[in-house]
């Protein structure tokens, strides 16, 4: 059997306003995608009522399922009922079923029916109550010009449960439905979308039509979902992902089952499958990277200290940078990033370490080394590396940016990897000796 | 002059998919408001050629102005400019501005421009470009059956801005509208609106109709809006501020201009008034106070060094805590706590301190010290005071708060106020001593 199309039409003047941010639909759209379907199409509209009768007829029109959200409350401005009579050419009637809810519902909270109630149980002729089981308001069904018309509660518990215990049961039967989509979800460090995008161009020109290729955008981490659309795209669903794994080499990050993970998660957690410690030397970031390990339960498990050395004398004081290094080579030089890598490591008796070094600006830059100049150093007390790289970006968005890339680091060390990072390759940075 | 009617197009398969949910109409909306407009109507659809081409066709048709919003990126599924062209029945040519605009982008993060960027200069033919102040996409402006098409970046900042710099100026110049509002903007600490509704009810009951209050929630700090709707309340609002500001008392931290400041910038901005300097020993906040403090431009004038001593090793190892104390009393204890200030105070030769140790959990707490128990110490040498609170909420957002409370101690400290917030009142703890 075809699969319904399905439109959704939010009412509400809050929404329009401004005052309040629309999440029933996500909400909807997202317990439809269990089944397999999907929204074509959401108009949200204020409480008008010419206009919503208008837009009714125009949906119904074009779509096999309309939901309505919102405008089924006590009030004035409650509308829906009213708007689809009038659509519908048919008159409103006080539904037998929807007052009995009311009742029950009043009486399980010692309150009598008012008037208001009483308008909730005036439904347009013809339709099906939708049992409510959170909320007073009952939802109905109905048909207008060949629509399904479900009409639901704006409040979100009250939709939630409406939709997963009355109206997607209700849909699935009657279209013999069942969950047949399978989606992969990938976390990737340090391609932008374009970026990756170009890749998957260049290198896998013979990408299936039917496995839909989505991204995310987030900070850090970039979402790469995979979503195989027929049953037979499913078969080679991991096959493709595998393709994507080996292109993505070492930017890969980690497949998830649900909700993304945090750089500092993936890091912590190679740490502890590998029985190791770090500590942080930061004098950029001002704290930002341990605290970025520490917001992770059971980061105290790898992490037991960090430096915030944010002055020339603290480097000193704190980690033992020695003061003739600072003099010769500047605060921002490999030698300090070096010894405060050094200096941190014997302190926290930590086996990794993470140090960086450079200017967040907007003050600060000079010509040899500009604002967004950073020197980074990790590694373990037998391996530390060094990276200088320049990233001119203000200076929250920096602190963030070389905060996210020293937990790469770490993390590339962690899985061996030998491969040369693209951030790097991009923002490799040489400044100029001074003599 | 009329005011025109304006829609809202939303694309993206992410918004019908449920994957994000839309705050941008929501901004929108809020910044038409501050000119007397408003949205009548809002259609969201996934990324569909010719759904997109019919329903631009259909809005264009209806209204005056219709603001598209996403699909302005650099991937197969951005298909705003492509769908607007094929509505209009016209071809997509290179925009040599938009082409400029995005050169200048790559050029100031030392990037090349790549064949994915390149689509993005690709505007329907007699397109206006929209300068896009903080992010790669040029926004555009195109007319389609007599209705004025404004195409508008996805990332919300990106969009935020050019709507407030270059859209909204255009229509209010265009349609002869103005601002006719006064607004005062403060920022509070330490109150939630509900609170704040109850005091203002309960001591300021003559607050005058026509002048509007407004809160936007913040974190930390609420913003509360005082907006002059007419001429006359315009002369009496300074009068009322007065009020709500001695009614506010400390939980007042300022009067802003345009955008909110962090409570860490005017922690700085009173040490540097009084010429004094900070620390930091972090246990559960795990450096996020220092982060807080160095995210600011200019922190390095008030911030030398932070301690993040995670174990209780190395709290004694760093900052000298004493181990008996530790053993006697626990790391979470009013002793360590001041140990912990005494020892960052004298090993950073800072004026002030803030020292924080608590249980962030979800593990780690007991029946006598729970999760979300944290013992604060602040001030000067002179000067430490201590207080235990209880704040049970979830990890990160634990963190946050004791941050921020920490903050607003320091602060109120330096402004000499000597009453209880009410955070305190509200969250004081007494942990139950062992014996």
């Amino acid at each position: 059997m075809k699969k319904p199309s399905i439109q959704v039409l939010l009412t509400g003047n809050e929404l329009m306003a401004g005052d309040i941010v629309d999440s029933n639909s996500a909400m909807i759209a997202q317990q439809l995608n269990e089944y397999g379907l999907s929204i074509a199409r959401k108009v949200t509209l204020g409480d008008d009522l010419a206009v919503l009768v208008n837009e009714l007829k125009h949906m119904a029109s074009q779509t096999d399922i309309l939901i309505v959200n919102g405008g089924l409350g006590p009030t004035v401005d409650d509308l829906t009922a009213l708007a689809l009579s009038k659509a519908m050419a048919t008159e409103l009637a006080e539904h037998p079923e929807a007052l009995s809810q009311l009742s029950t519902w009043c009486q399980q909270r010692g309150s009598e029916l008012n008037q208001a109630n009483l308008k909730q149980a005036l439904l347009p002729k013809g339709s099906t109550v939708i049992k409510n089981h959170s909320g007073s308001a009952p939802g109905f069904l109905c048909q207008l010009l060949g629509c399904q018309v479900y009409c639901t509660p704006g409040v979100p518990h009250e939709l939630e449960t409406m939709l997963a215990k009355e109206i997607l049961p209700q849909i699935s039967q009657q279209y013999s439905l069942q969950a047949d989509k399978q989606t992969i979800k990938m976390q990737v460090f340090g391609l932008g979308e374009a970026k990756l995008q170009q890749m998957i161009d260049d290198n896998l020109s013979h990408w299936p039509q039917d496995i839909e290729l989505g991204f995310r955008a987030g900070t850090p981490l970039l979402e790469v979902k995979l979503t195989s659309k027929t049953k037979i795209a499913q078969s080679s669903l991991d096959h493709w992902q595998q393709r994507l794994i080996s292109l993505l080499s070492a930017h890969y990050v980690a497949t998830i089952n649900d909700k993304p993970l945090e750089l500092a998660e993936h890091v912590l957690s190679l740490l502890q499958q590998q029985n190791l410690t770090i500590t942080t030397a930061e004098s950029c970031t001002g704290g930002l990277i341990a605290s970025k390990l520490t917001e992770i339960s059971g980061s105290s498990q790898s992490f037991e200290a960090g430096f915030v050395t944010y002055s020339n004398n603290m480097k000193t004081a704190m980690i033992s940078v020695p003061e003739e290094l600072l003099i010769e080579h500047g605060a921002v030089s490999e030698p300090v990033a070096l010894a405060m890598a050094e200096g941190a490591l014997t302190k926290a008796k930590a086996d990794m370490v993470i140090a960086v070094t450079g200017i967040a600006g907007p003050s600060g830059g000079s010509a040899e080394k500009p604002n967004g100049t950073v020197w980074l150093a990790w590694g373990t007390a037998n391996n530390v590396q060094t990276q200088c790289l320049l990233l001119p970006f203000k200076r929250k968005y920096f602190q963030h940016y070389v905060a996210n890339i020293a937990l790469d680091l770490i993390r590339r060390q962690l899985i061996q990897s030998k491969e040369t990072p693209n951030y790097v390759k991009e923002r490799a940075f040489k400044p100029i000796k001074r003599n």
